[in-house]
């Protein structure tokens, strides 16, 4: 509310052409304030502002631009401002903005960096996406291991200006091999004349380039890493991962699960910047599969139909029973899913989950079993048959419901597939048609239709 | 996996007593690993593991110990070892510790802790859970303003032994009331003559004690911070939140909004931790409120018997019908509260939104309609105008849900309520009775019974 308040403000002044009030009111500003505001003004307003702002303030507030804006800008610069913006930036900033951006800019971002840059960029955009490769920056911390704490901390002071990160200092060979790892907060508390071997820790967890950044995540989770080395094959350090981008991968990952889970192919974009269309087409895909597979529901139900034919009160209870046992379903299939994503639950806990799962929806199934039997026993005084054919239904609903909606994250596991998107979007559709089958078969046996 | 085989391993090797072996093996796990095999094993078995850790080893796995598991250990431990073991913890992991622990056993922990540390832990136990308060350590690293570099770096060398962090260093006023922050980075690469006041950035953002830690986390997203001042309400630091503690408040958001979406209270205990009865109780609450709403989806179909007693085939349809509805909604309600949970999306954005999914269902819903009628018309050649009814029923259902899928989220928001908590279970529910009336109603229209 407040920022929209503040653009409008800004884009009058644009208009009156007040542009000293304009500085002033950016120079209060902080750099993700600014790209926010940048981001939501129409791209020539984006790029009147961006020209105001001071050298140093533009090339922080540009990394933080949305890369659509970012190309737009860049198409905008000359080769000498853009080259004082890219200086600034560090190189997984870059290549990230690189990845979003068309060929042309692509080459011309090339074309202004220096000869390393350029050599670092293009092997970085070799590695595949959403792997650790694609998300270390090379602008880390290295130290020797014969280095006195005095000489180390000197050589911080002079030569680290450039890294993202001064907390963790690697401690590397001279080949570059991973030797060990020393926080700055322990080189400041040890005695000057220390050495660097001393105090480094030489079991450093560390990944390799093409791990994904899933199990990357992973590592950070467990260990309150702030940063994680990654290494190529043979053990030389090549970049560190740092948790400011873990933190991204984390909402990443669990926004992708929801999607997944929601029947929906995953977006990069946020949702307000997706055209209609990609929404439509992210989506489609499920609802048809979910939508054709509906012929074995229609079949159960055409199989039976003499059944409603003869007694049609069983039909108002079909959405109730398919419902709570998709409800019951999904409940349990997301809670497998979940502790699968946050490693508590392991593939090897199968055989317990599905015991638990029994167990509760034993539990479960019983009281809405009751609920429904009292309910519709007042409703029904004169049909007690049909009544408990339904409220059996109901727990024996319940009961595979949950059952199935345990095995199919385990099911999925066991095919090497992602439970979030095997298990998540199927588990109505099976279950609907295990309930029908169940009411219809139990009305079959009970009412002897 | 490879834990399993361990966990095997030291289990025989305490059975045979061989605990030199265990006493090496355990020397070269680091202190996740060791806390993982003992919150794996039985407790007496536990604490015969954890009394061969060395002391400086025992207090850092003990720090990543289950709360039921660490309240043991205390129970076993001498005042003199559990002093060791309390000393070494930063105070955010001991109010989180006796936030979990029955009160004799926090009694005792309170007892042997110093006073000053008792008067801390008290006050921080007064935070309302969930807030910044709690979340937060008193082990910042502060500094005064009028301090040159050298003697800033030197006070750091001097003093920061007990600060959970030595990065941000907070410079404040006599009265603690907080002034600015700088970096150790920024103090390291300036020369030795500058003031901390000229280094230091006086706009910080800070938070107030009893801020949520959702929106702490937002803070952290946005400005990629590594620590956050916490402020009483008159500006005077008493705390720090670190990220670490961040990256775990916003998976268990995540895992949070995960259980609601589908119906189950949330539970702070990982999966196979919580027991039967209370996984059960978490779920049967959602179950029987939509299990009950069934009424009305039961109204209806009553209400059209005799459409489906003159057209059986009717009924053949309606799961599908209904399941493609309750897909689509929730693609739209799950979409819509993500963005809000990721600030993409804010209620101002409402008719934004609202006019998106409506063009999206149009499309997917005219994409569905067609494979509906191509299909059909194929199977009941003989029965073009309820081929033609079920066809319309989708396209009108997708429509329907996709607007309330989208309304929902913002309905809560209007309430003050949480979306993933209103919003995603309804969904089936009430687009269920939405689709029956549609499909019904418009098949009186068209094949006028």
């Amino acid at each position: 509310m407040r920022n929209m308040e503040k653009i409008d403000q800004l884009e009058a002044w644009l208009d009156e052409n007040r542009y000293l009030a304009l500085r002033e009111e950016l120079e209060n500003l902080d750099e993700v304030e600014i790209s926010e505001i940048i981001d939501e003004l129409p791209s020539a307003k984006a790029l009147k502002i961006f020209r105001l702002l001071k050298k140093d303030q533009a090339a922080e507030v540009f990394a933080e631009l949305e890369p659509g804006i970012q190309g737009k800008i860049i198409h905008e610069m000359t080769d000498r401002e853009l080259e004082v913006i890219l200086d600034e930036m560090f190189v997984d900033d870059l290549v990230d903005m690189l990845e979003e951006l068309p060929a042309s800019v692509v080459t011309r971002v090339l074309e202004i960096t220096d000869e390393h840059t350029r050599g670092t960029i293009n092997r970085f955009l070799k590695y595949p996406k959403d792997s650790a490769g694609s998300l270390m920056t090379s602008e880390y911390t290295s130290l020797k291991k014969d280095l006195r704490v005095e000489e180390a901390i000197a050589y911080l002071r002079s030569f680290g200006h450039d890294n993202e990160t001064l907390y963790s200092c690697y401690v590397v060979a001279d080949d570059r091999t991973l030797e060990g790892v020393v926080t700055l907060r322990t080189l400041l508390l040890a005695s000057d004349e220390a050495l660097v071997e001393s105090l480094m820790d030489s079991e450093v967890v560390s990944v390799s380039t093409d791990l994904d950044q899933e199990h990357v995540a992973d590592l950070f989770m467990k260990y309150d890493f702030m940063t994680i080395p990654v290494v190529d094959s043979e053990n030389h350090l090549v970049g560190i991962v740092t948790v400011d981008d873990i933190i991204d991968v984390m909402r990443e990952e669990d926004t992708e699960d929801f999607e997944k889970m929601a029947g929906t192919l995953p977006s990069d974009k946020p949702y307000l910047k997706t055209s209609v269309w990609e929404l439509a087409k992210n989506r489609m895909g499920w609802l048809t599969i979910l939508m054709i597979s509906g012929v074995l529901t229609g079949n159960i139900l055409a199989h039976f139909e003499h059944a409603f034919i003869s007694i049609p009160l069983l039909v108002s209870f079909i959405p109730m029973l398919t419902d709570t046992g998709g409800n019951s379903g999904s409940q349990s299939s997301t809670l497998v899913i979940r502790g699968m994503v946050l490693n508590e639950i392991k593939f090897s806990d199968g055989l317990k989950v599905l015991w638990k799962e029994f167990q509760v929806s034993l539990m479960a199934g019983a009281f809405l079993a009751l609920i429904t039997y009292l309910r519709l026993i007042y409703s029904y005084p004169d049909k007690p048959m049909i009544v408990f054919v339904v409220a059996l239904s109901i727990q024996a609903t319940v009961i595979m419901a949950k059952l199935i909606g345990a095995l199919l994250p385990f099911a999925a596991k066991l095919l090497r597939a992602d439970p979030a998107i095997m298990a998540a979007p199927m588990i109505t559709t099976i279950v609907d048609a295990g309930s029908l089958f169940v009411y219809f078969y139990l009305a079959h046996l009970i009412l002897g239709i």
